[in-house]
């Protein structure tokens, strides 16, 4: 057998840091060599998350020790700060799968309005790549810095990429979203304050969410052309998974068949994706902790529309489980090594 | 002291009725006198729901003892049934306001084709109101058998009426609704059954629900002129409320500031609607348990389109208060009479 | 009509003095003049809870703007500040009522051993009575200065005082109790993150909360003997609520029928508390958004034991609610005037 | 590599049933090779429950051919039924393990008492095990059926089976029990219907329940001596969970440092039991989705009492992943085999 490939996370006590280290900790051809924390520097990782007590004996340490020990690298940090990172790992031969925005976006100019910030370093991002494996994955071989997508990124194209790619629908769509609350991280808020997200339910940044650009841009990219969209998403008051429901307007002539026909063609072998059959419909609660991404089709036949039901777990299929798909692939394991999780019922 | 008005509801033990009679008793002016009930017919209201011990002795009886002792009749009952109760109603010269779907469509085929029955008694109709106060009241003198609206289209009108009345937007709409589980109803399914209901979230009846044409009609007539709307209604894993998130494309040369200003034109006086100031977001959290309507005006400035987000207590506003709040309308009443409840915020 | 009762709320933006502001807010016969807040001084309630938007325009402001104008001043503020805003009103005339814990322990030994406080107005605690109506209501002529109960103390002695009282049980009882999320309060912490908190559940402080010599007291003077209890609280993953499950054994030869007979004899007028009839088991969700305490009592046979369930909302029998009775009760208006809340069935 | 075990389930559309084929079907060593249902009798499993879309292409089929197929057939079916099939496997050589109760009572007029019915075939249950590894595996060899514990029993004996074990604590104990909704099962009821119970606490069957006479057995068995207990379940409106905290009298002269010496000898070689270091607290979010029992020690000095808190996943370690750890040890295979799930900390 051969040996497991080393991988460390920085960041590690983010919830998207945290369920990387548990699915590490559970890969068959994978090992979690070391994992670091600025704010739990020194403590062992199941003093933070008592759930993972005797799983582990990692105690939390620098980014530069991770980047040391490591073969693959998760960079699960705010925007901002993975470009070194990422450089220092591609100067000693690692690979850097940045969970953040810092490589998802190739316009720099994007990157600037929507983020605030420069990218500083363009060799590192001329040897990255937009790390969409069911679309993207052309480019893993070349590139050693992975871009993960984000988790509304990730529902959205899913949803509606075959149908743009086969030009069925026109280019202006409307977005609604709905995530759990763990998608807005471990840091404390009054908005995701129990008593009050509990029983509640609103959308936030209407109009206005920094994923809007990488959702723009990997539309665009599909679609051979410009695709706007309206992107609106909202806080459910669960802890895990997203439902993006994705509404467009049927190319002239364009017959419902023609739209199944294209999905099933595109998602025919995708490990990940599950077409659902007629009649069903996409459901969050069918997919989490899977890296599952399910997908219905439905019609609108009175407004000529197409609705795409789209859900995953936003922490696998919108994150951590990603991030793995990428490293396996990257790395030549099965796709789904380590991924093969089946979700449960209830 | 004017006598109280003598109020009963039949199907009393439904989520709805049962908000009715919860209200009626807490209401100054009206009293509860009678209750009925198929399933539990003789039993009192607290045996059914033990969060009503000691605060009324009412038995449930059958509809006709409801109908001889009230002035005003609540039908909470299945589509169907209502005709018969409206017409003894209105024969004794009580008001019957229903619950449900018989008395809310104009056009007798929209009924055929959505709910599959005929409207028998078209007299009755005739001296029928669809009861949406905030839009519809200058009927309520001459009519004795109110539709009492449902919840989406509450939800909706609300939310999207002002627009469309002033001719700010186009008229095909995308409307996104997410409705807690008492929207369900009492009645028993898998769906609803808490292991399954709980931490999941998906559309239902996707661009195919019987509140569609109710919708449409609303809509239509006051825009003046025909809007088509794709309608996706999601389940919330919470018990009470409805966000509605609609889509709609501003008309040519519309500026932000006229949609405000048409909002709160027409809302000034809106004793239940309010127009939240520019930047905050309606939610179902700051509504629920009071018969508010939370509207809040968000604008895409990159695609063109006004987001509107209208919040109700599906019980409250979006069924038993705006059920009161027509009867109080009808007899004369503050409009707010037992009405005047301040949302809880957790 | 006489004029209504100048009510102020000194720390008004948490959670128990926001439910208090809203039970004022509709209260017929007091009125909200001031309300003040450390944290938000200057703004409007409604910007802290957009729950109360339209309903007050009241602006939060200092303690002693609060003092000035009201005739009954309710203190929401955290233990140790209490002494100083009791003097100055009852130097001025006023009526204070403490929701913490400051007037609530008659030793100050106890308060000195659980809060780490020293007791330093020695004439303030003369004058003032541990405020659970339903037990000891003969001091409230006399005094002006209340200390309102805990929540959890509140549940325990309407579950238990009637047994105590009676010498029907031995003086040794377990009380495991359960309460919301709400009764953690408004401050952010990790154990009240949403997504940490949801769908979890387990005890605190176990056998170390700070209510436990609270709930001694009380059960000692109602039992006229000292009384011991091993307390284990447990955070519920809900907003609101409070159940106590509350094991004694029987003394010798006491019969089901003499206990039920006390406490039918004990609660017989007590408006707020509902002695359940054989069979039914007290629910925190028959009692949300109420000022009810529910009671149920059931027996184990083959162990001996009384078992009694009782269940409250936390922030109305357990907090607001409670304060405003006391309020009635010293003000000579009727006790459930404001407090006549149905509580809704789901 | 040796040949999986092939494994078949009776009952497989319950919620136990469906863990058991979720586990299975991820198990390394084992094969799910049939599964039957009463109710769903020719459908693909994944058309009851989509979260299993694509996983398995099982047919549900009868009892005869799950048990024709499988060397280790599970039954998850209710009480009554298991002999019939437990013969039928013992007679073709398979080994058998129920789910249900009715292999768990050693005396039938325990079972006759509390579940209503007889043991017929005598046989049987003199070569059937109670099967809680963690205390008496050492029957599993000589068994052919095994009588899976019940989920609140499991929580109760890995709870306090160490402190009774070593004669450490009294022999009356109060137990009060808190479970979340997948305990009561799939089958629909108002009491799980999501509006009622969600929000909602309460407990049931107070001093009732049939896992009474269970507890009480295993129990009497680990002390040596009758064990008599106080039980009272509540449910929980989350999904997942049991936590039990158990109110036992410290032996005269017994030390807390004696007590955790027993639990940590006790449990030192046990792969699913963790005690928690001093200070932590037993929560049952922090054991979903795994096969642990968590286990703390608390001591109420004042009143001379230990406190243990157990936490299971009441479908792993309470049902399914019990039942799976029973086969393992039977078969020889590594306790953990299929069963190194490390829980999500969300």
């Amino acid at each position: 057998m051969s040996e497991k490939i080393k991988a460390g996370v920085i960041g590690a006590t983010g919830y998207a840091g945290l369920e990387l280290c548990r699915l590490l900790l559970m890969h068959p051809q994978a090992e979690l060599v070391a994992i670091s924390s600025k704010s739990f520097e020194g403590m062992e990782l199941s003093e933070v998350y008592p759930a993972l007590y005797r799983e582990t004996e990692e105690r939390l340490c620098d980014s530069d020790e991770v980047i040391a020990k490591s073969e693959v690298v998760f960079g699960s940090v705010p925007h901002g700060l993975s470009e070194e990172y990422a450089r220092k790992c591609v100067d000693k031969g690692a690979v850097f799968i940045d969970m953040g925005a810092d490589f998802r976006l190739s316009d720099p100019a994007d990157y600037k309005e929507w983020y605030g910030g420069e990218y500083k370093d363009a060799e590192l991002h001329s040897r990255s790549t937009y790390a969409l494996p069911e679309f993207f994955k052309e480019n893993y071989k070349a590139c050693d810095v992975f871009g993960n997508p984000g988790c509304y990124p990730t529902s959205v194209a899913l949803g509606i990429g075959p149908a743009l790619e086969a030009g069925l629908v026109e280019k202006k769509l409307v977005i609604d979203s709905k995530s759990g609350a763990t998608g807005a991280g471990r840091g404390l808020s009054q908005n995701t304050h129990f008593a009050e997200l509990n029983e509640g339910f609103a959308p936030y940044k209407v109009a206005a969410h920094r994923h809007t650009p990488e959702i723009e841009e990997t539309l665009t990219r599909l679609a051979g052309e410009r695709v706007s969209v309206t992107f609106v998403p909202h806080l459910l008051p669960i802890n895990r998974g997203i439902v993006s429901t994705i509404y467009a307007d049927l190319a002239d002539g364009v017959t419902e068949a023609q739209v199944r026909a294209a999905y099933e063609a595109r998602y025919e072998k995708a490990r990940f994706v599950r077409l659902l059959p007629e009649g069903k419909i996409a459901n969050l609660k069918y997919v989490k902790h899977s890296n599952y991404c399910d997908v219905s089709l439905h019609f609108d036949r009175r407004c000529g529309k197409l609705i795409v039901v789209s859900a995953i777990d936003n922490m696998v299929k919108g994150a951590a489980g990603q991030a793995i798909q990428n490293m396996n692939l990257k790395f030549g394991l099965a796709e789904d090594a380590g991924l093969a999780l089946i979700p449960p019922a209830f």
